[in-house]
């Protein structure tokens, strides 16, 4: 049973992503008494102020709005496109961060990892993701990173994370963020 | 008659948009003999790597690809959504990024403008923009910047620019990016 309730947001549509295959890895990694609901970004329409109130907003926003408002804290894991989060990332949380400042995203916990073929990691995202995050006045566990370079060497052909490094790493990550969730949660 | 060809992309998709406004204020403003061809971003959908290639890919990205292959140079006008462009900009330009350094941004002239009701004309905006486009090898223009602040009085009711000081100030801007453009293709 879990009391600490997480959602998770990929920043990757493709179906071989290795940001979506690392935050499913992530359930297996939790701590006890914590669950992790991934939501795919696919269905979330372009963001169009137009349809942000409450007639005219798109289903899939409505969902994901209602489970972010419901949820301890966001966990993202994220390319890097263009020395930046991908577009489809930052459109989801331009719908999320509506209305400005009193939104799901006020006041949330976000921890972040990325992941990257390439030895950096997709670092630069997680740069831009902070201040994006920190712009819609959520609050961004402050860690040194979770950023899984080469990571075609770190999953097998069934997108499982086998790399016991990584995992041990992504473990205590999560065991961290999870006790600082839990720390914040106490303090409210 | 136009001998220099100019995309045009706005980063905002409501209906009332003032950098939808600003750029469609530009056609008029232009110098001679060139052209605008604005290009609706609704119907881009989120970037799919798996369906970026050339039997799979969405046809509204095969047009703006096109487009932008054939332009001399972009234009964009963005507002700033969380500290950075919207995510709508942001998956167009993902979309048009690739393949990575060999895509119909390589190289190509981009202008930047942006439109705010706020005092501050959305220049983080344009920060965050310049990072992307350098990020895939795009020349970007170097301008100290149009920022059109408290957009709200400088537009009449029909989404028309009307503020004067901001009519000459965008035509000298359009002129030098123009001059600036051609002199960079005389030198290819």
């Amino acid at each position: 049973m879990s009391d600490l309730e997480l959602v998770g947001l990929a920043g990757s549509l493709r179906s071989g992503s290795h940001n979506r295959a690392l935050l499913r890895a992530c359930a297996d990694l939790l701590p006890e008494h914590t669950s992790l609901d991934i939501v795919d970004l696919e269905p979330i329409p372009p963001y169009n102020d137009d349809l942000e109130n409450d007639e005219d907003r798109p289903d899939p926003v409505r969902d994901l709005k209602a489970k972010l408002a419901r949820a301890d804290a966001l966990l993202i894991a994220t390319p890097e496109y263009n020395h930046g989060i991908p577009g489809v990332l930052k459109n989801a949380l331009d719908w999320a961060s509506r209305p400005a400042f009193d939104s799901p995203m006020a006041g949330l916990p976000v921890g972040m990892m990325s992941a990257s073929p390439a030895k950096g990691g997709a670092v630069k995202a997680q740069q831009h993701l902070k201040l994006v995050l920190l712009g819609m006045v959520s609050e961004v566990f402050p860690h040194p990173g979770v950023a899984v370079g080469q990571s075609g060497d770190k999953f097998d052909d069934d997108m499982r994370l086998t790399d016991e490094t990584t995992r041990d790493f992504v473990r205590d990550f999560l065991a961290d963020f999870v006790s600082w969730v839990r720390e914040r949660s106490a303090e409210d």
